[in-house]
């Protein structure tokens, strides 16, 4: 598994949120965190591929940040900056940082984001939709020529209320990257093996179920694969960890530029990889000081989780 | 992974209980089914080794069943049969199977189990105890001359009421077989890396952490191993797929005869194959039925779940 430098990969486009969290973790509270959805899978991502963003902040979103980004090889020409106040979001974790409650949500200049993509991002060749409204999940894919890879993430707001349109998503994009409840829910099955039949009956020819702790599943016409979670002894904040297992996984995916199951496989391990060190750190404290060297030192022992001999 | 035919394995001994259950499943209400610890490890652990079962039923007991534990390569010289009725347990189950609601539970003789082994028992190099009052198990450990390997279930109920002897256990046993939320317990640590850790200094040189549909975890001295659960999409029959997968796990290691590091992560695979087809059934239908052959055969599916290539 060698993996080029990011510059020589093909560049991902990441359409989703950009944030401040305000989080009450057990290991105490965290004000203006810079999170998203966007921001969270473009760190990741861009441990591997040039990364473009189309998202939107507020008048009072700091240059320092967008210039961070930047810094991280991620192309901010997508980033529209609207008169008003930035997304935010508020929450409170439980104690063993299985559940959490949120205390406060404030979509701002978010509530009439209409994703625009910058003509440069028009032919980008991977894309991710992130958990946005379906139908303008559908408008970045109207923009889009014909990419060679669209993945869409959703969450059980849009399954519940707006399924006629996220059904029509679903026939036009290549991976789903959902969570084991989002699965149950979009499938009215709690079986995963049945529900997972039913999702790729709706189009996507692969889908990718998310479980947390309990590691992740990939579901394609090869059948079933199955990576374990990084067992962690020091979780701090698991904020973001969904997104950023998005965004290394396609990051990853167009750095190695194939898309045979083998090569799906060896992404799901390492989106699982470096979701475990969104974990580790408040935000992406962690994951946006990663090199791939230290991805890959994870991975190996990842790895050796099932390795029988 | 090629295994012996059972009558050439070295025997396992498992104490537990046999009861009668009934259950309400989705799939329709079942009345006086043959289960308990005892049997649901016996008929799983015999598919690979001679069997020994150390138990109790009342005078209500078919012959019929004992017979058929019997032509399965059980010995039941050490199932007691006590003046009264066997131990009853009735459950509901929820519709998606994942959590149940007892209903009824009638100790019967099982209130006054004595472990006594026979004479020919107290050699038999592969002890599982099942979980019964820690006291007890101790009993089995003192009329037993140094075995082998010595594994032991626990649950919540003696976690909490009998810790100090449950302890004195631990110093005493090889093998730690629980579920994750017992080990939590255990261990008064919500993280299961951590829990682990903790667990392993109590005494056992080993534990393996069942997690139902999210597969199982070995630690030991090599580490951490993960196995994941079979997917099945004909879930009928969750009870004793606990049972059966220690009983799988002790089998196993006594068919092999080696105790390394690689047979206990290819016994861990193979206990969650076991377990899986125990789900498939009411009771013991399934695992009475299997074969090593269809246990081989589900055994190569589920570890191309982790393959990579």
């Amino acid at each position: 598994m060698i993996s080029k430098p990011r510059e020589q990969a093909s560049p991902v486009l990441i359409v989703g949120s950009v944030a401040f969290d305000d989080l009450e973790l057990p290991s105490g509270a965290e004000k203006d965190v810079v999170g998203g959805s966007a921001t969270y899978a473009a760190y990741s991502a861009a441990l591997f591929a040039p990364v473009q963003i189309v998202a939107v902040v507020g008048a009072d979103f700091p240059e320092a940040t967008l210039a961070d980004l930047k810094n991280h090889g991620i192309d901010i020409a997508g980033v529209e900056r609207a008169a008003g106040k930035t997304f935010r979001w508020a929450g409170r974790y439980a104690e063993n940082l299985t559940g959490r409650m949120t205390l406060d949500t404030q979509l701002n200049v978010f509530a009439d984001f209409r994703p625009k993509l910058p003509a440069a991002y028009t032919s980008t060749p991977f894309v991710l939709l992130g958990n946005i409204h379906p139908a303008l999940q559908l408008e970045v894919l109207d923009q889009a020529q014909k990419p060679r890879l669209v993945a869409a993430d959703t969450m059980n707001f849009w399954i519940e209320g707006e399924r006629k349109t996220l059904l029509e998503l679903l026939s036009k994009i290549d991976l789903l990257i959902i969570n084991d409840e989002e699965l149950r829910q979009l499938a009215e099955d709690h079986n995963v093996k049945r529900a997972a039949t039913k999702v790729l009956g709706m189009g996507p020819k692969r889908l990718v179920v998310k479980r947390g702790e309990f590691g992740a599943m990939l579901f394609d016409d090869h059948g079933c694969f199955f990576a374990p979670a990084f067992p962690l002894d020091n979780e701090v904040d698991p904020t973001g960890a969904g997104d950023t297992f998005a965004g290394a996984l396609m990051g990853y995916l167009a750095n190695v530029g194939e898309l045979d199951a083998g090569t799906f496989r060896r992404a799901l391990m390492m989106a699982g990889c470096i979701a475990s060190f969104c974990v580790e750190g408040v935000g992406t404290r962690v994951t946006s000081k990663l090199t791939q060297h230290g991805a890959f030192a994870r991975l190996a022992e990842l790895s050796r989780l099932v390795q029988l001999g």
